[in-house]
């Protein structure tokens, strides 16, 4: 037998432990899946033990601060190395050219940080590989899912964690459930007959709220037109008023008012809108209260914290992402509903050729009718797994740690020369919003060309950032407000030095502009 | 400092590695992330390294055919140790009392084996733990997704690759995708004013096809009365007569044929619809051709076995699950599209906040905006990892097997006495279904009472096999067929002694019934 030795070099090392046989005409030959060979289970663990090894490494360079946080490069230098599937190239460049999301200076996404147990439980599940499909192929994952997804509607305050619920690829999917079963219990026949046999729907959300939402009503035939956007407060938190103004005038053209999305914890705001009163409207006019706790949900693990949720117990749904601000390894969304039944009536087509009645176990824990996905990935295991290391408890610390760490800031720069805050007051969710004003516009009148140059300046500091590795944050323009940069702290591994380098590094990169 | 030690006995081993502090009020302290401790980096790599020694014991004993598939246990009996999220239960269970997907002996679903290079590029991906929202925090596997994509289309048939396309949460969203993009093309104004703004529009598909395309009519507002289910022959591929009739008379009730689905490998026969004969039809009446290759798009790899497929270069798009028929774990599905732009048209929403267009690279490979996810998991790392280790050749060489395996076990069943033939001639894909009578009905004649005995006899035969965990094979009825077996061979690791092995057992359980 003739090997073909496959260079593996996925950071530094050569792992030279993976073969694979070019031409085989035994049909009973094992390819690469235990590694051919006479010896292949121990060719298979030495693999896998060096792929470990690489990755451990990876690891602790994560973890020291005086790793870059990237090493940049524009698509097209990247692209030659990898143009035309070439065997020898790139595979080296993965790791090394890739971002270190769970360095203690990566600021950029809602998602950062790099829990260990989180980690190992994502090993185990891809070495399981099963699906989320039905108990007879994961019987643990399924009861694990159904547990957690009852502890977390305990946690949001529904009698006795009554309800229903499933894990999904993400708050976007899990914002569109929302609508989807929103629309089902009203006008269940649309299932059936479609949008035709429904009146004309509105959908009711904040400027401020995640695009999610008007993608779903785009894709499930509402229309963005008829998703309505609700006016805000400076801090970014809907007006119950206008909610209730924009219901009535809704009404009066004739349209029914059937799904309000309020916002725990907006994308850049981190606003959270006052679910109680917005209940209140959704009561008297019988609209489906969905709350897109994505962000903010995990502040409800917080006995400081979680009153800013307070109503969330009167939604109808909630979507919360434990892959944001708990963070459990990506991907790891709930979508949660107060109304048992309505998940499985939206969603079920009762294929007998996929789930058979007549199985000698109790079906009802099949649950893969219930989802829009046929398969479905393991996204609970890392997240149990975590919950049982932690406990509730080690969530609120992380919790409370990271909005400490983000008053830290905010008391930091409120007042300082070359920072001006997007608005006034402590920040609800750990998003700091500011201005980095450079030294040659600190003197400039409040004037369009002030706010012309300001504009360019995030973008300018973000760019010499990014080149030099050092740390990342975000920056976008909101509403008439040019752009700036919004702070988010959920990285576990962050520390009040790296929100002192952060602050040092945005003036020193920013000075001279 | 004091420690709570937390025993992660995954399976027989007792993992100490991993310890937190219950309370913490020092807010630069590293929770669990790090695993703390004055030599936290240590313990953490011990840790993985200890969870590394569990999984490869466990992947060691899935390829020994004298393990068992799976150790079943009821809900109830795995529930009594679960509930009340005790700390000290149920970790140790979770491989335990799982289902070995990559034992050599496990037919059970579509997605089988355990691809040793996939998972290492499963558990590399979960250590870089980024997703792929952005260039600018996943240059490299954005990259690669790209790449891949391209060389699919290629293999596709679409002239230089050109087209565009996305990895999805697996097929079903791959399939509802294809439906939104049609929609899009032929009335793109649904995307602002909603269904209303289209006219009464139909789909088709076949009896026999995915019920993916059922969940996507209902949940996109087209309603499930109005996707027709088309005729197919006894080998369960569309009649294309039958699709021009309907087609027809669709036209005449004045509704408006938009979307026509022909499956390449059906979820139960392995069908492949005649690709070529309705794509002619779709192209008269202007009808938008999905082909859903979830399950055979594998074949395309394959020169013996691609003509099954032939006239796929004829669709507007294709969905393709590398977790399937390719041996890529889970979750890898791929939806591509012939006509660039559609995909970012019908999804984008353009929102700044997110998508900064004054970025230092160029953001065209900012894919976010074509998904309806927002943050969306790394798939394409493992399935790049792998082509590039086997090859294209690797990959023909492992369905070229499968498909032998299944000719084998069809070749020795078909006149064996006991097994009754689903359908008659050579499967297309490695689907065979098949009854086996047991000796009690095999006297019978042709009667109801003898159809109903039949139907309990697979469930039966099922039941003791999960009891005694030897082997796992599917059943389901269909249409008017009572139950039967259906036998799918995906994992690389399945011999013809495992087939063998596979008949024995029917034979030896259900020999009494």
């Amino acid at each position: 037998m003739k090997y073909i030795l496959f260079k593996l070099s996925l950071l530094d090392l050569d792992v030279h432990g993976y073969s694979f046989l070019n031409t085989q005409t035994n049909t009973d030959f094992i390819f690469v899946d235990l590694l051919p060979a006479k010896n292949g289970e121990e060719q298979t663990i030495q693999f896998l033990l060096e792929v470990v090894e690489i990755l451990t490494n990876y690891i602790r360079k994560t973890f020291d601060r005086s790793t870059k946080v990237l090493d940049f490069h524009h698509p097209h230098q990247l692209l030659e190395g990898m143009e035309g599937f070439n065997l020898e190239l790139s595979d080296q460049d993965t790791l090394k050219y890739g971002v270190r999301t769970g360095h203690p200076r990566f600021f950029n996404q809602l998602s950062t940080g790099l829990d260990i147990v989180g980690l190992a439980g994502e090993w185990l599940t891809s070495t399981a590989n099963t699906n989320m499909f039905t108990y007879e192929i994961a019987p643990v994952f399924v009861l694990m899912e159904q547990l957690t997804l009852k502890k977390m509607r305990e946690i949001i305050g529904w009698p006795d964690g009554e309800g229903d619920g499933i894990f999904s690829p993400g708050g976007a999917i899990s914002n569109m459930y929302s609508v989807m079963i929103a629309r089902y219990k009203f006008f269940p026949e649309v299932k059936t007959k479609g949008m035709a046999a429904a009146p004309r729907l509105v959908l009711f959300t904040s400027e401020h709220s995640h695009y999610s939402i008007k993608k779903a009503s785009a894709a499930l035939g509402f229309g963005t037109e008829n998703l309505i956007l609700l006016n805000t407060d400076e801090r970014g938190r809907v007006i119950p008023a206008d909610l209730e103004a924009k219901v009535i005038e809704a009404k009066q053209k004739g349209y029914v008012p059937m799904f309000v999305n309020a916002t725990a914890g907006t994308t850049v705001y981190g606003a959270f809108d006052p679910i109680n009163e917005i209940a209140d409207i959704c009561e008297k006019y019988n609209i489906w209260l969905h709350v897109d706790g994505a962000w903010g949900g995990g502040l409800l693990m917080s006995r400081k914290h979680r009153h800013k949720l307070n109503g969330v117990e009167r939604a109808n749904s909630v979507t919360w992402n434990p892959h944001k601000m708990m963070g459990v390894p990506l991907q790891c969304s709930a979508i949660l509903v107060r109304e048992r039944g309505l998940l499985q009536g939206c969603n079920s087509m009762c294929a007998g050729y996929l789930f058979q009645p007549d199985k000698q176990y109790d079906v009802t824990y099949d649950t893969g009718d219930k989802a829009i996905q046929c398969g479905r990935h393991v996204d609970i295991f890392k997240f149990w797994l975590m919950w049982k290391a932690k406990g509730t408890i080690g969530f609120e610390q992380h919790i409370d740690k990271c909005l400490d760490l983000s008053a830290y800031l905010y008391n930091k720069i409120k007042n300082r020369e070359g920072y001006e805050m997007v608005f006034n007051g402590e920040p609800q969710h750990t998003n700091v919003c500011f201005w980095y004003i450079p030294p040659s516009l600190r003197g400039l009148p409040d004037s369009e060309e002030r706010w012309e140059r300001l504009h360019k300046v995030a973008p300018k500091i973000k760019a010499m950032m990014m080149e030099s590795g050092t740390t990342m944050v975000g920056y976008q323009p909101q509403g008439d407000k040019v752009n700036f940069f919004r702070m988010v702290i959920s990285n576990p591994a962050a520390t009040r030095s790296d929100i002192d380098f952060l602050t040092e590094e945005i003036e020193r990169l920013g000075h001279d502009l």
